[in-house]
């Protein structure tokens, strides 16, 4: 990989090649300050091949997607690594820590990652020492958490003089999602099954709610006593089908997962994220949602809702400049300036 | 003023005391991260007399009003200068020039201050050179420009892989502003009067569109070829009344301000600002709204609009931590982070 010494284009990584990891790929291919530079991946299918080829350019990228890190991170030398392989802070550690002993600065869009001190500050800690012992910088980010329901209500907070309390939704649509999400949703169980997904732990919801509470009360200077979390079964009234899933009334179209936040025994914080297949069957209009009480009060909706993977590609990608031109760490969205599509060229009409 | 030497809360200066100046001092004085030291002011009135007094504080602050600002910079020391005394860089710049050379960060709301660039290259030029040489932060802020019509878009730009065009309004009520405002949009005028007060440079509508549009287009790095700027007299269909103005059908309500930005001749940007009194007479709901083109799109909504008086005030005095934590130059608000309302404390139920 050679040929890319030199250029002035920050050179890019790519750990996981999934959905999200491969529509990455298509969109830093799109962008001139960014090269593709090195690809990880441990599918048999896709090792070896040349990445352009697998995340469906139409052009060959001559960067061959290898399964050992150790050798990709020694051949590429990224200036930055994306990592979309899991949703878990121990999961993607090793990873991360590799990135960083390797030199590169690490973009991650696992949930846990937009606030790592939530369920593993004893890891954060590490983390951040790792970066700076190394002068790179780790971010986590993504539509939700990383956006949604935590950075872009920080942001709200800024043109208030006081803020009592915050109220935020954001009602999305499942439909377009596979057989992964539909299962760790529950989507098309029955009310029985779902009870026991939750306890077994295969039904999760949403995986972001503390990280995106305590972004916020950081930013804020809020000191939290206590997050709960509920996760509820939405019953369908109706028919609904995808080409995953296919239920009848009386099953589980999705969970209406909300959490609460407390200080001196109040809630300051109340975020609810119903996720189910097709919302509007049942005369639900899908959105993000967000009311600020303070001063003064502000009432923020975005209909439809910001779209979950096509977001969260896009802000992965669009904090790789301001990554590189951060000082060393591991940081949260609340750290960084103001986000944006630096892309230097408009979108064609 | 030396009873405030050594504590750790930001030393504030307030140059300007009007609507807006004067009500930065009472929210600094709920902040316990900020103190104010030092206040300036030309009125008699208030030249001599206490900060609290004169801004209508319960408690005196021990500050006495000076209308000489060298001998205040002088015994204030302040870390950050809060300047509202005017809305164009040429009326502001002696008074950033005289603060920044005595050490101070500054942070002002003069509406040109949000993109000097934009209506003064030269100045803004040399205002970075001299913030850069005595180590400190100047910020232009602002409800709007600062925030509503360009920091928010930027920010929400940040889930976009692609961007087409930019549509946005912020459509309020004018009714609780005083004899100048409505003087300045027109109000109360008949058409031919609006006609001419529009020549005359009598009335001028909203001071900030082309701040906006170049703040919005370096942080996505466009390169814009023209602001076209027009403004329509609002012609009432109603009575309409307020403590400073009454009018009957027929005359103006208000300024439509509108505002269009291109690159290679095509229309990128569009900004819209129709200013009124009591706009409910007509149909009109006030609200902040934002439409960005492109992938995905988005359609934000904010109703009502976020109040310009109140957000100004929060804004200007929300950026005085993260100003004091920057590095030196003439900044924007896309360069800064995330904003958002630190204040330690939750506020009151």
């Amino acid at each position: 990989m050679s040929e890319y010494r030199g250029t002035e284009a920050v050179r890019v990584l790519h750990w996981g090649l999934g959905a999200m990891g491969g529509a990455m790929v298509r969109l830093v291919s799109r962008r001139s300050l960014l090269v593709s530079v090195g690809a990880i991946d441990s599918d048999p299918g896709k090792v070896g091949r040349d990445l352009g080829e697998v995340v469906g350019l139409s052009a060959r990228t001559g960067v061959s997607v290898l399964s050992d890190p150790e050798r990709a991170l020694l051949h590429a030398r990224p200036d930055v690594t994306l990592i979309a392989t899991g949703s878990f802070v121990p999961e993607v550690w090793p990873q991360i820590r590799q990135a960083v002993e390797a030199g590169s600065n690490v973009i991650c869009i696992a949930e846990e990652m937009a606030y790592p001190w939530a369920g593993h500050p004893d890891l954060a800690e590490r983390m951040d020492e790792l970066a700076r012992a190394h002068g790179v910088t780790v971010l986590g980010t993504g539509i939700n958490p990383g956006f949604v329901l935590d950075t872009l209500i920080v942001a709200l907070t800024g043109v208030c003089q006081e803020v009592e309390s915050i109220r935020a939704a954001r009602i999305n649509d499942l439909s377009p999602f596979g057989p992964t999400v539909m299962r760790t949703q529950g989507v098309g169980t029955t009310p029985e099954e779902f009870a026991r997904g939750l306890e077994t732990g295969t039904i999760v919801g949403h995986v972001g709610f503390p990280e995106s509470m305590l972004l916020i009360a950081r930013a804020l200077g809020w000191d939290l006593d206590e997050v709960e979390e509920n996760r509820e079964p939405i019953i369908s009234q109706t028919e609904r089908e995808t080409p995953h899933v296919k239920m009848r009334p009386g099953q589980v179209a999705g969970c209406r997962h909300t959490a609460v936040a407390k200080v001196g025994g109040r809630v300051v914080i109340e975020l609810e994220h119903p996720q189910q297949i097709h919302p509007h069957l049942e005369g639900v209009e899908t959105g993000d949602y967000i009311e600020i009480r303070g001063v003064p009060n502000i009432s923020l909706a975005i209909k439809p809702e910001i779209p979950g993977g096509i977001g969260t590609v896009a802000i992965a990608v669009n904090m790789i400049e301001p990554v590189v031109r951060s000082g060393p760490g591991l940081k949260t969205m609340a750290d960084m300036p103001v986000p944006r599509c630096l892309v230097k060229e408009l979108a064609p009409v």
